[in-house]
């Protein structure tokens, strides 16, 4: 169909004001924010309502016009844009972002799609209530994309991934028929779970348009920690026994080497090192409870801390007595992002194994890059409480210049990373789901029946495509 | 397919001594505990091997013979015997029962399907960890049948429902293709969710074989106290303060009405009253910790319940001081169901709706029932943490004795009460499924896009209806 014709249809489904189709208004749109994935598309279509987003579904799957859903677009493997095809429409759900209900005594909200992440956990801090998910983008990224992609993030290894926050979806099919599947049930024993064949989905089998999310009680007690390790066994060996002591109130087990330490203090504006020598690795602890006083909990810490310490399992320690400290070692932990992309071109591995194998995952992936990549430099930090590693492969912006086919030198070099980790019963992908980048991987490492149950749970919803074509799946 | 002929594929799907086909031994295979449902089959087979179920299952599939899986055969709800068409097999996972691997490190354990559940739990104390599943049938519920009905029991307001406790699954499909998604990753974005699809299928999508399951740390420390209260509300307010109050320690809240209390005590050897005047409603509640002692965590119970005893909303409470008393107060719950068969026909209602609306539903079907079935009496039991009760309609032995048509009146007052939870934003099924008897609802309750989703998944993965034919879900 011709743009022109395509456009004209959105404004009927939408309404005039809510199709964007000139270039500049749609400019950042059609490409992601580390600006390493683009596409083109005949217009951004923003729907009010779910009854829009039917419309707009029946009408392109009548059409055979593809669909891109699009949230916040903080996606890092290209899965927030469209494809290069032009004749297809982004569907964006900024403008689905009410807070339907919220229920302290249910302990639950219900929510549009296309609120941000920040909104969401305000409201439930405002009714004396905690909504979990947090991560780096959470000023900007949108929870129907957090849902779509089961997003993880640092507290993780306390409240689960987001599948396990959500209690019910509403989801409009590729057809425009609606699934009203909200509700706050703990329990709901009445056939097949729907909800988490879409939580993950990436929007290859439908929208989710609202979901009714878990809240917990609002902590009021919180004790920080960065401790200083010499190799990251110790490190490791340290981080599950933490997580053995204090399986309820651990909300946070981060791990940084010193290589990313490093580019993090380097980088970021107002940052310092807490360290008098800078350890090799480091492992940034949060605990938090929802009785007594942060100065209580820190003294729990500080005393068991005072034990691994005589035992020499811990090279260093910094404990945080005020909130100010604590905002002052998370920040080094929050900037590494931004840090390694004014570093050099890194190139993130999001791979996850248990918890346990982490050490020995790190000694090999080292091996092997000293080898076969020896003028890069491992860049890693990761939530350790999970086996989930951010393994980055730093080259300096010049060397990577120099390299002649790029995407040949990504794939290799991811390749020998992820062997790895599927040796050790790891995955390629934890946290940052599949998109348009790491397909490939799908079909190399994935149980072959895996894939094709996926395929024709695929084929089954979205028989004609429409869904985020060639995104997740190999065909 | 001639029986005779039958039992002889079996015979060379899994060996001679491992199907049974006479009716003596087959017959406790063939009715429910509670002798409610009942069927016939050509044999039971008994495979020890994930090769031989896909052996069985290829068989089947191709040869139009249906498959009935039964694991430790205490559904409620007719799940786990054949129909009555008698040219079918039942298919027991009894002596597939190996613990496959304990990993303290990595809080997994990996076990064949028919694991009997409370050996589950032994093997994970014997390792210093915990097994949170806890359930009246634990001594002979296998896990491959807690996994397929996504059992809940009495943990579930800390420990969430088996679906959450599940990592990985190895799963054979209709066909006798083997998926082997065994892992014990707490992270993995790749791909469709397909473990949630078979965890709570009730063996209608293929067979759970084997299961990675996640392992907590093991509690040092206990608290167990049993509270009195006027009315429901005053105990549903008060179980909701304490969810808020101890949101980490607090790991069963079981409420119980007078009438069932009296039920328990009346039928149940070595029970008493623990209360000098027999409250309206009782409420069970233990606190769980990992650090510190059973003395302190008593001691913060206590203090916290006497500022609750001052306000004046609790009437009576007992603290357990010592592990027979714990035991004692257990007890009285643990005997319900037994205790109700001695009592009398009682009806058993799954329903859930949101926990703050508890008050309202027993208010609500409470009038009901004295209006449409004035000689019957209400017993409730419930999981008050999860909003899950169980709302048995007591018959006395000669009332249900004169009624004509059994049938028409369960189905007439469970439609009258499932009504009330369905206004509420309830579920007619909380944590029993559906089985054979509540097929009926999911055409009366549940979203018609929804049920239209599921059978048409059904119909993907098992098109020939050779898995468990006419459970779950509706034609």
């Amino acid at each position: 169909m011709e743009t022109e014709k395509i456009v004209e249809a959105m404004r009927e489904c939408v309404g005039a004001t809510d199709v964007v189709g000139n270039a500049v208004e749609m400019a950042h749109h059609l490409i992601d924010w580390r600006k390493r994935h683009s596409g083109v598309a005949a217009c951004v279509v923003f729907p009010r309502s779910v009854e829009q987003v039917s419309r707009v579904l029946a009408f392109c799957n009548a059409n055979g016009i593809k669909v891109f859903p699009q949230g916040g677009n903080t996606s890092v493997c290209g899965g927030s844009v469209p494809d290069a095809n032009g004749s297809s429409i982004l569907l964006n759900l900024a403008k689905m972002n009410r807070i339907v209900e919220l229920n302290a005594a249910d302990n639950s909200v219900t929510v549009e799609a296309g609120c941000i992440l920040a909104d969401i956990q305000q409201a439930a801090l405002d009714a004396d209530r905690m909504f979990p998910l947090t991560l780096g983008a959470e000023g900007s990224c949108q929870i129907g994309g957090n849902i779509s992609t089961n997003a993880g993030g640092t507290n993780v290894v306390r409240f689960g991934n987001t599948r396990d926050l959500v209690l019910g979806l509403q989801v409009v099919l590729a057809d425009g028929r609606i699934w009203n599947g909200l509700r706050t049930l703990r329990k709901n024993n009445s056939g097949y779970d729907l909800r988490n064949l879409f939580v993950g989905a990436e929007g290859t089998l439908g929208i989710v348009t609202a979901a009714s999310l878990k809240l917990y009680p609002r902590p009021c007690a919180k004790a920080t920690t960065m401790l200083g390790f010499h190799d990251v066994r110790a490190a490791v060996t340290e981080g599950v026994k933490l997580q053995a002591r204090f399986p309820s109130e651990l909300v946070g087990l981060e791990v940084i080497s010193r290589s990313e330490f490093e580019i993090s203090l380097k980088h970021a504006a107002k940052t310092r090192n807490p360290f008098e020598k800078t350890p090799e690795w480091v492992v940034l602890v949060e605990l938090a409870a929802t009785s007594g006083s942060s100065e209580a909990l820190t003294d729990q810490l500080t005393d068991y801390l005072r034990g691994s310490f005589e035992e020499g399992t811990i090279q260093d320690a910094v404990v945080a007595s005020t909130e100010q400290q604590r905002a002052d070692l998370w920040k080094i932990r929050h900037s590494v992002t931004e840090s390694n992309m004014k570093e050099g071109m890194g190139l993130t591995h999001d791979i996850a194994v248990p918890t346990y194998r982490i050490p020995d995952f790190v000694e090999q992936a080292g091996e092997a890059l000293a080898r076969h990549y020896p003028d890069t430099v491992p860049v890693v930090v990761g939530h350790m409480g999970d086996g989930n590693l951010h393994y980055i492969v730093m080259f300096s912006h010049e060397h990577w210049a120099r390299i002649s086919d790029k995407p040949r030198t990504q794939l290799e070099l991811s390749h020998l990373l992820y062997d790895i980790a599927a040796g050790m019963g790891g995955t390629f992908s934890a946290e940052h789901g599949i998109g348009a980048l790491h397909v490939p991987e799908m079909s190399k490492y994935k149980d072959p029946v895996e894939v094709a149950l996926m395929q024709s749970i695929k084929n089954l919803l979205d028989p004609l495509d429409t869904m985020n074509p060639r995104r997740v799946l190999p065909k």
